[in-house]
C-alpha cells in the first residue's frame, strides 16, 4: 500500500488539531487590555502547542518522505501517535487555565510523553518493516535526540508536583531543542 | 469518475470527525485529580470512538484499494456512511455523560449499528458496479465479519435497557475484533 | 493554473462544513428519550443540511470535471460559493432552535437561495472562460434545474412569513430533486 | 524536498480556518429580525475575515506556484505564517463582540500585521533560496503592495486608539485592494 493516502489523512488530522487549539482561546466578555493580559497563560500554552504540533508535522514529513509502502501496522503504529497528538488541545486549555496547578502540567507532560514514545514506536515500526539496511535507520541511528525528549518530558512530569513554572520551562526546552528540522536526516538526503 | 476525490473528500470528513471527538472532552475547571477522575467514562468513550473511527478508516482505506472509479451510487452509499459516522461525537458525548443511562447507550449502539449497514451498502454498491468477477467481492467472500458487528451492535442495542455496562462491553469486542486490518483483504493482496 | 489545488480547498472546507454541523447538534444534559425528543427538529434540520452540502461537494465535482484550468475569477466566485455555504451551520442551527419561527425559516432559505446564485455564477464564469464550444455549457445547457432551484428558495423564503412548514417543505424538496447527481453531465460523459 | 505536502497542510489549515470562522457567530436565543441585527458588527467581522484568509490562500497558492523545493527555513517560515493567521478566529470575534472599543480593533489590525510581516518573511526565504534569478524575485519586485499593506495595518492599529471605524475601514481597504489576484505574478505567467 502507498504512504499517500496515510499521509493526507495524517496532514488532515494534524492540520485540523493545530487550528482547533485556537478554540480554547475563549474569546473574553471585556475588551479592556487587561482582559488580554488575563489571557497570557493560555497563550503562552496555545503557541507552545502551537510549535510542538508543528514538529510533529515536520518530523513526520521527514520520516515518511523514506517510506515507499505501509503496512497495519504502520496504520496503527500511526493512528496511535495521532491519538496522543489528538489530546493536545485538552491538555493545552487545562494547563493554560490552571498553570499554577500540578495535575494540569503533569498531564500536559504526559500526553507529550505518550506523544514522544508513540513517535519512537512507529520510527521502530517503519525501520522493522524496511528490514536490514532501512533507510530510515541509517538516517535516525539510535535516535538519542528522540528518546532525550521523552527522559525530559518524564523529568518535566515529576518536577510538576514540585514547581510548575520549572517543568514548563523544560517543555519549552524540548520544544526549543526540535526547532530546526532534524540534520541528521537533513544533512544525509543532502538537503 | 476516477476514485481520488471520494478518497480525499472521505479522508478529510474522517479526519474531522476523528478530532472534535476532543472537543467534547470539556475542560474541567477545577484543576485537581479528582476533576480529571471524573472525566473517566467520557474519556473511555473518546478511545472507543477514536478506534471506531480508525477501523472505518482503515477498512474503507483497504476497500476504496481494489475500485477503479465511481459513480452516482457509490458517492451517494459513500456519504450514508459518512453521514452516521458523523453523529459518533454526539452519541459519543451523550454516552459519556450518561454513562449509566440506557437511551444514551443505545443511542451510541443505534449509530454504530447504522455506519455499519451503511458499510455494507457501500460494498455491495461497490461490488454490483465491479460486476461479476468483482475483486472486492473476491476478498471479503459474504463478509460474515461486518454482518457479524452489524448484530452484536443490535444486540448491545438491546442489553443496554438491562445493564448498560455489558452493552459497552459488546461494542468493544467488535472494536477489538476489527482492531487489526482485515486479513481477507490484506492476505489476498500479499501485503 | 491547475484545478487541483482549487478542488482540494474547496473539499476540504466543504469536508470542514459537513463535519462540524454536528457541533450544532447540542448534547442534551438529561439521558431519558424525550431529551433526544426534543432534538427532532434540529436533528431534521441537521440531515437537510448534511445533503445539501453533500449535493453541493456532489455536483461541484461534477462541474469541475469539465475544467482544465482556472483564473482569478473562478478562483473569486469558487470563494464566494464557498462563503455562502459556510453560513450553512448557523442558519442550520437557529431554525432547528426556532422550526415555527418565520425569521430563522427565511434565513436558511436567503443562505440556500445565496448559495444556489453564487453557484450559477460559478458555472458561468466556468462557461465564459472555455469560451465557445464549452464542454460545461454544453453539459448543463440553460441549466433549467439550477434556475428552478433558486426559484424555489426564493419562494420558500416568502412562504416562511405565512406558514413555516410548507417553507421547509419546499426547501426538502429541492434536495430530493438534486439528490441524484445531474444526469446530464452523467450521461454525456457516458457514465 | 517537493512543495505537494505542504501546499496540503496549509490548504487544511486555511480551509479549516476559513470554516471555523463561523463557530463565532454564535447562533442567538431570541428568533426576531433584531436577534439577526445584533449580529451585524459580528458578521462583518466574519465577511472582513473570510475575505481575508480567502486572499492569503489565493496569494499562497500564486506564490507555491513559483517554488520547486522547500527545506526546513521555508516550512518554518510557512508554520509562522499560519500561527499569525490561526488567531484570526480569535481576535474576529473579540473585534465582533466590541467593535466600538480600542483593544479588540487594535488586537485585530496586529494579527493581520502579523499575517503581513510572516507572508513577506516566507516570501524572503523563497527568493532567498531559489537564488540569483528567481522566479518568485523577479514576478513580485519590490512588492511595494505587500510592504504597503503592513503600512496599513500598524496605521490602522494606531487609529484603532483615536476611532475603531476609520481604523476597520482601513483594514477593509487593504482587503478590496488584494481581492484581484496578484497581476503582477498573473501577468507575466501569462495568464
Amino acid at each position: 500500500m502507498p504512504t499517500g493516502r496515510l499521509e493526507a489523512f495524517s496532514d488532515g488530522v494534524l492540520a485540523i488539531l493545530i487550528t482547533i487549539l485556537v478554540l480554547e482561546l475563549k474569546v473574553p466578555h471585556a475588551s479592556s487590555l487587561e482582559a488580554l493580559h488575563e489571557l497570557g497563560p493560555v497563550f503562552c500554552g496555545y503557541v507552545l502547542s502551537f510549535i510542538f504540533v508543528g514538529i510533529y508535522w515536520n518530523n513526520h514529513h521527514h520520516m515518511l518522505h523514506t517510506v515507499e509502502e505501509v503496512g497495519g501496522g504502520i496504520l496503527w503504529a500511526n493512528l496511535h501517535l495521532l491519538f496522543w497528538l489528538s489530546l493536545v488541545p485538552f491538555t493545552t486549555a487545562w494547563m493554560g487555565e490552571n498553570h499554577r496547578a500540578p495535575w494540569p502540567t503533569a498531564a500536559y507532560g504526559t500526553v507529550l510523553f505518550g506523544a514522544g514514545v508513540a513517535y519512537l514506536i512507529l520510527q521502530q515500526a517503519i525501520v522493522r518493516k524496511q528490514g536490514p539496511g532501512s533507510k530510515l535507520r541509517q538516517l535516525v541511528g539510535r535516535d538519542v535526540k528522540g528518546k532525550l525528549s521523552a527522559l525530559l518530558y518524564a523529568a518535566g512530569i515529576a518536577i510538576s508536583f514540585v514547581s510548575t513554572l520549572p517543568a514548563q520551562a523544560l517543555y519549552a526546552t524540548v520544544a526549543l531543542m526540535w526547532l530546526v528540522p532534524d540534520p541528521r536526516i537533513e544533512s544525509k538526503l543532502g538537503k
